[in-house]
């Protein structure tokens, strides 16, 4: 799916066709958004983006990958960025971190995806309406800014997710000595690890966004983009820190399962401790002898008596494990 | 709630009206401090900031949001500071780390919270009094020392608490294997990490106020900035040391719960292998034989001799695990 | 093996004698690439490199060892640039690491192996036919590219071979409590390390090609090789993230040892738990006493009354274990 | 305790008053070292501080309080440098770092300290005696240098009873699975934390002494303060390879306490196993029938046959579990 | 033991008097090898190195200590280098790191260690003979790369000691549960911290050596030292994995430990699970009644029908282990 939009003479035209899009670009003063959805592949378009826009034979195969890590390739009248979106399946605790790449010069800025991502979604939406200060109206690198900002602005609610989704897996960590947290927490580590990856190298391409595209960002622009870094940076350290969250979290239901051990062996001793001496006096007046005690001295209370000590043996054993705290 | 105070000619006044402050601004001997205590949004102020104080929509926005990383903002005009109070809650082992914005020029401070900050307080208490040394007498830069200096100097009553607690966890951690000690062992690197999150930056953000601000700090108030960045530091390795602690006590803990296994399994195999002999020859001299040895030679002595040598065979085991250092 | 591939004037020619090849050096137009799969030793081919492309002493040796770390050396008038192959046996679970030694100046390009590798021998394929854009074509910072860019392309299939046995090891990590299991997770991280020990370098590496090798490389083609760069860091990251996968799954595997040993605990438990109660019961009817009050009292019934009792306390214990989950 | 040393004129004077100080300060080939060992407060000495030697607020600040970063500041006319020696009480398993300030200019020299320190007592002793090769007798910064030479050299031996400790805590953690070890492993990490986190900063002031005290430091005695901080990095290196023995030796003691947890159950099981079977047969033949075979075919060898296959099968038994080498 | 080496006029030497010596370090074409084998103090030497070779006294108290960091010392007219060897014994997995002085000038070189080492007396016994292309002939850097040369490729003998070590580990930690596996992996982490500890700073001292000594390394030379610096490196980095792979080894042999009890508690609950229910079934029918069923319904077979009974139970208790694979 393909969208054009062509900020003009302070007018957004949508139905702009691509056959006048070099006498557009030719007027510095016009600004030129294209986005393009692909189905899966940048064919259809290749030579489009090559011939009108000029795209080196790096910049096409670079597009053409799935997977790229975040970059800033500045080339003959365009930089190149590759940024990454962020999203979280909390049902399969699994992350996905869909590539856009971002196309921009002095008067022109193509988005190329994938997926589709509902904030890119909202933001051209935005850019179809007149509005007193449309995106586009202030240039290129200001239309940039919206878009960055806009996409780290995303990645917030899917901090929130994993937020929740931890404290969850906190209070199961203490209650569940079942596999099933510890796959959990797994497969959250694994998904952290992704996410990592793909913002770690964002940090340093919106660092060098500013540092290395000259004049295309105005002084006055550059707190914006530092605003942009500076939020990325948040997200790098919450997922570092939920990293660490994870590790601790591990160590948690480690001890309840060790701890849940405990309470199976305790069971046991106490069961055995119980009933082997009891069971033993049993076993003692249970024996053949031509003379035994028990029988000769039987005044018929015998049982009874041998039971009732048995009862005192019980009872003193529970006595003394309720004293050291194990019932 | 918003406190005014003017410095001007040598005075401080307190009953400055909002609508003199840019005849006020216009001499660069006065000094200007606003400090404002949000209710819960910057709304109510945020016309009277812009138009007064002339700050721009990145700073508006900054100030909107409720969690941002420390840093330092260099606009037209003025210095925008973001750094963070730091505390501890023992009860639920909960560490709050509440914003404090600062925007500053050559002739005006303004400190934005939406907490409340007893060090803030006594500060704007301390200024409200006439004194021969006033806090504003010395410029804008010496009372953004003062504030920033009575801030660190906050978090130090905090290290002394997590101090205390981690003394008492370490007792815990060796006689108590309940899960409660795992459990605030957890949250308490939680809140670590937290803090951390926190305070790493702000010690970059203490060094660009140096290097970064230009003639604003002068060059003999920059040892006094610098000391201020040391203890920011050392809060931070004093964190960070605590982080390791912990980790230690984990370790503590988990022997305990080891340890406590060890016991249980001791006090099981000790009951098993004193009862289990006797208790089998009890079942030897229970069998039916048409010609039982024990029941032929009986002469009345034999219960009695039975029960000699199980008890001999008991003395024997305890006096082995007595020298095995079991019991 | 040897085999020498001459490009001059528009044409390849892949039957070139050594002996011509001073002639074709001194042509600025040409482009040499000699390429020497090694039996075992450098020494056949020794004498000739010295002569006809004057390698240094520095360079013979560093060629002689089987093992090098990755690097770039200038030399008088070339350069000698070490890389490795990245192959991984998965029965084995074992890295290889083949050494590759590139020499390069304006007009010549040696590539010197001691194992056949199969995405250079399809690069010399190409390289032999005429083809409208000749890989030889366009010089020898070109060819160096596309030698560079096929062998970090080799890695990935490498990398998804990983990726395959660290799912499947995850899924044998929950339900197999072997000892092969933890075997395996140990061999792939030594594979891991070896594979990192030798692809770190090699971004560096990679890195000073760009920087240091002057106008050999001309601003044009920068890009490019940042391009090879940027997935020599891709595949540094995803060997780093595998490193952490499998410290995760080593986790995940004492885990079901450890939910193991509480099966099986469980189970000795329950058992002890219901039969030593009634086992004691029978020993309470099993002794002998002149006056046994089960003896006394029985119609025919009490043998059954007793069993009944003791099915009813059995009941009651599965029962109680059901409750707290056991059973 | 205040000592005062002046040297002057080629000689050592120790019975100097503070009001001759002025005079002595003035002649810049003069060389004055007081040191102050406080009782306490700084209070008694801060104005005589203040006035005789012109330090600043800053400094007054910074002496006043009982920790501090090692750093190094510059100041109008002196420099104040803060650094900490180490003291290890071996009882105890605690570490102190007692903090020393130094403020040196061209001709003075003040050492100031809370604790008594051995090294420094002797160095003030040895400035008492006239002696060939005075320490003052070349300039404030060899005698900075002899201070901190002597203070890095005290040092060593506190790493020689880490050494020695860590050796005896080596034999324990194999032999001893008392929860002691553990408690004096933990003790001793925290230790080395504390002096980590005191070395780790006197390193880099230790570099910034050369690089940042211009002219202070002769070229020539550069190398002797490069010595001393060669020696401050050993011993970092040392206390962090101690931190990682640390780790190490808490493995091996719980793999000590897991290990006697299996010969505990070894124990168990050889108990059970032995027991179990033969006891299960002496209830085979306690069991009341009207035709029981072993009584009926009894010609008195029965009771001596059955206790020969019962002594055969725990023969067996031993022999199975000495092969498993379980005994 | 001394050894004196004079290259002078194309011939070399070895039976100089140190008496000579000034004569021939007047002539800047002459090379100067002194070897210097300690028994024990430097004393006995200290006199002639300071008057010969003008040492410093820094360099002198220097080459006392028995330990020291490697470092590169500029001092008047000559440069001091501390490196170290690495030797493993195997026996007691003790790592040895002897310290070699190297002093050097531009037409000297002294060489002084406390201990033998074949690598250097064996460059020395190639330096006594007449070659063709003498050690000494190309001047003092080329002697000083052969020396540091042939040390780096000391080292590697010893890593591949410790690869066949840590390769015996792998088996044993699989296969053997006792207390010597983990003591060794101990020994073994302990002996690599020590070697790494010492290489560590000697990869920055050779990186030091060619970008601080000016023209004493000529250019033409540099690519020789960068070869050793890698080397260097190389052994860092296989060191720092060996580190790595020994904490792999711990968790292998601690999951043997673990899988060992699962073991033995496997066997313990087998045998309680088939012995429990049927002894149970004998005290079930070894109870006294007036009326027991079993005697009164015993036409001679009851006895065999409880014991088949009792088989039967026992082998579906064996089917049911052997379904769930735990015999
Ligand atoms: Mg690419
Ligand atoms: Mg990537
Ligand atoms: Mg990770
Ligand atoms: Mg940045
Ligand atoms: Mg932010
Ligand atoms: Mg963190
Ligand atoms: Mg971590
Ligand atoms: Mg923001
Ligand atoms: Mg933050
Ligand atoms: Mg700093
Ligand atoms: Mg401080
Ligand atoms: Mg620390
Ligand atoms: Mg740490
Ligand atoms: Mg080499
Ligand atoms: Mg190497
Ligand atoms: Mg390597
Ligand atoms: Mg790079
Ligand atoms: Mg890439
Ligand atoms: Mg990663
Ligand atoms: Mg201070
Ligand atoms: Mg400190
Ligand atoms: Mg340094
Ligand atoms: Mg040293
Ligand atoms: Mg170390
Ligand atoms: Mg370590
Ligand atoms: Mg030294
Ligand atoms: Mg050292
Ligand atoms: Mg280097
Ligand atoms: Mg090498
Ligand atoms: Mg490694
Ligand atoms: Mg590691």
């Amino acid at each position: 799916m393909q969208q054009l939009l062509v900020w003009q003479n302070g007018q957004v035209s949508t139905n702009c066709s691509l056959e006048a899009l070099p006498g557009i670009l030719a007027d510095p003063q016009a600004l030129v958004w294209l986005d393009l959805l692909l189905e899966d592949e940048l064919q259809p378009y290749q030579d489009m983006l090559s011939s009108k826009f000029k795209l080196s034979r790096l910049t096409i195969e670079t597009l053409n990958e799935a997977r790229e890590r975040a970059r800033l390739v500045e080339q003959t009248g365009y930089f190149h960025l590759v940024v990454h979106g962020l999203a979280f399946d909390v049902e399969n605790i699994e992350a996905r971190t869909p590539k856009l790449d971002i196309i921009f010069g002095h008067n022109f800025l193509i988005s190329i995806h994938r997926e589709a991502m509902d904030w890119l979604a909202s933001l051209l939406d935005e850019a179809h309406d007149e509005s007193e200060e449309h995106l586009m109206s202030r240039g290129a690198a200001r239309l940039l800014h919206a878009i960055l900002d806009t996409q780290v602005d995303s990645y917030f609610p899917v901090l929130d997710v994993l937020d929740d989704m931890s404290d969850d897996l906190e209070d199961k960590a203490v209650t569940d000595a079942s596999n099933e947290v510890q796959a959990r927490i797994f497969r959250t580590k694994k998904a952290l690890a992704r996410m990592r990856r793909v913002i770690s190298p964002q940090v340093e391409v919106m660092n060098s966004l500013i540092t290395r595209t000259g004049d295309f960002i105005p002084t006055s622009a550059e707190p914006y983009f530092a605003d942009v870094h500076d939020h990325l940076v948040r997200t790098f350290e919450v997922l570092d820190s939920y990293r660490d969250l994870m590790s601790g979290l591990l160590d948690v239901y480690l001890t309840t399962v060790s701890n849940r051990l405990n309470v199976i062996m305790k069971q046991l001793t106490i069961i055995a401790t119980i009933f082997m001496p009891i069971t033993f006096i049993t076993g003692v007046f249970g024996q053949n002898f031509a003379h035994s005690p028990q029988v000769e001295t039987d005044k018929g209370y015998n049982f009874w008596i041998v039971l009732l000590v048995m009862v005192l043996i019980t009872l003193a054993q529970i006595w003394y494990f309720k004293r050291r705290k194990w019932i």
